[in-house]
């Protein structure tokens, strides 16, 4: 095989939501990010320098998805300001039915997420931390998309995000076996809290936070305290760092 | 004052280190920025829309610093890829002389962190959390690249940053007076160590964590731990991420 013009043009095509949909199919860029997704996703395509395959031989890739390319081809590709020597084609899964064995686990819940970079890093706590699912509205930015992925560093292949059409709906049925929190400015100081061992947590817009409606079926308000206590907060947290810091204390509590 | 093509070149250079060394001057975008920098930078100029303007008429600002411009003229100036309506720029501060009475405080260390979207959002996670000092290794990121003060949402104006030629040795110098602590893979579980009230925390570089050299003067070694703790740890928190867990697990302590 090897990069035509036309198929320049469908990986080009990938950094847009039309172009994803169209395909079904997203890419992932650089040894680190190939490496850890090839085991997690269906490839379509590896495009590598010669160098890249000669190094990384032992790699266990079927050779009718690879293809050789130089350099300033694989710049035409890429995503990123300093392109790798390789980049990777995968199929989007269809399989993203919610599992109906949640109820003893830890769910990070997205209330309209818009930054990939915020929404790459709250996969990557995930995958730390050993969440092994993400609920999203149907809003929250796109997990294939490049720079989301990218963010990831790999561990969008170990995390499944689940898009649901009705967030509050979909939360709202979950809360008969577990229960629903979320961060919010007037809530109860986490670390005085009880925190239970499942559940689901709910975060919310960069800018908006969590909407009114899912915040009607969350049975548990928490406060990331900021220190001292009683200062006063002009500042919120950015959601990935409240996300990291809320999880976290989650666990903690596991030890 | 006009916006003339003089200024206009000037005010481009603040997205480089040299054109903010050699003007001594540092930019900041949009209303929450520029508004949180007000009172704590001496500004140099404000351009403005006449609507920006006419809707913040009650900021105190000295008239003979702000030029009217049109959405057109600043999009010249502006390092966004959405531009505002508003762009500050500001006289770096000459006092970054470390204070001598912080051995009763938590300060944070910086080992060559490189992002500037990880070193903004350190400064805010700082900010949060009640920590008013930063020394950083002088190869960490420049605090006034335009970058890191919109990561800082504004924060900037109320954390300290303090570059040093040998960050080892000021960190060495401290040790007598405070515990010095870091992060590792190998370190004694955070939640499970004695932290205190005060001290050093050494955050390293993104790729290559904490420097054998700064390394040594560390006197706690501390791990975030996966979850669950034995779990093969193929991956590593982003240093901000691991800021933002360790801090707040510092003061989770003090409340």
């Amino acid at each position: 095989m090897e990069l035509t013009n036309a198929l320049c043009k469908i990986i080009q095509s990938l950094e847009t939501m039309k172009g994803r949909k169209q395909t079904s199919l997203f890419m992932a860029e650089g040894t680190k990010c190939v490496l850890e997704l090839l085991p997690a996703f269906e490839l379509e395509y590896l495009i590598a320098t010669r160098q890249w395959l000669d190094d990384n031989k032992n790699v266990s890739v079927n050779q009718d998805k690879v293809i050789e390319a130089g350099r300033g081809e694989i710049k035409k590709i890429s995503q990123l300001t300093t392109p790798r020597d390789v980049v990777a084609v995968f199929k989007i899964p269809t399989d993203s039915v919610l599992p109906d064995n949640l109820k003893s686990e830890l769910v990070i819940a997205l209330d309209r997420v818009q930054d990939p970079g915020n929404f790459g890093t709250i996969i990557r706590i995930c995958d730390w931390f050993g969440v092994h699912n993400i609920i999203a509205s149907f809003d929250t930015v796109d997990c294939f998309n490049p720079k989301v992925v990218q963010a990831t560093m790999g561990a969008i292949g170990r995390v499944k995000v689940h898009y649901v059409d009705n967030l509050s709906e979909t939360i709202r049925s979950l809360s008969a076996s577990m229960p629903i929190y979320g961060t919010f400015l007037d809530g109860e100081n986490i670390y005085k809290a009880q925190l239970s061992g499942n559940g689901v947590i709910v975060m919310g817009n960069e800018g908006a936070g969590i909407s009114d409606e899912v915040g009607r079926v969350i049975t548990s308000r928490l406060l990331i305290p900021p220190y001292p206590v009683d200062s006063e907060t002009v500042e919120s947290l950015n959601v990935s760092m409240a996300t990291a810091i809320t999880v976290a204390e989650f666990r903690r509590r596991q030890f």
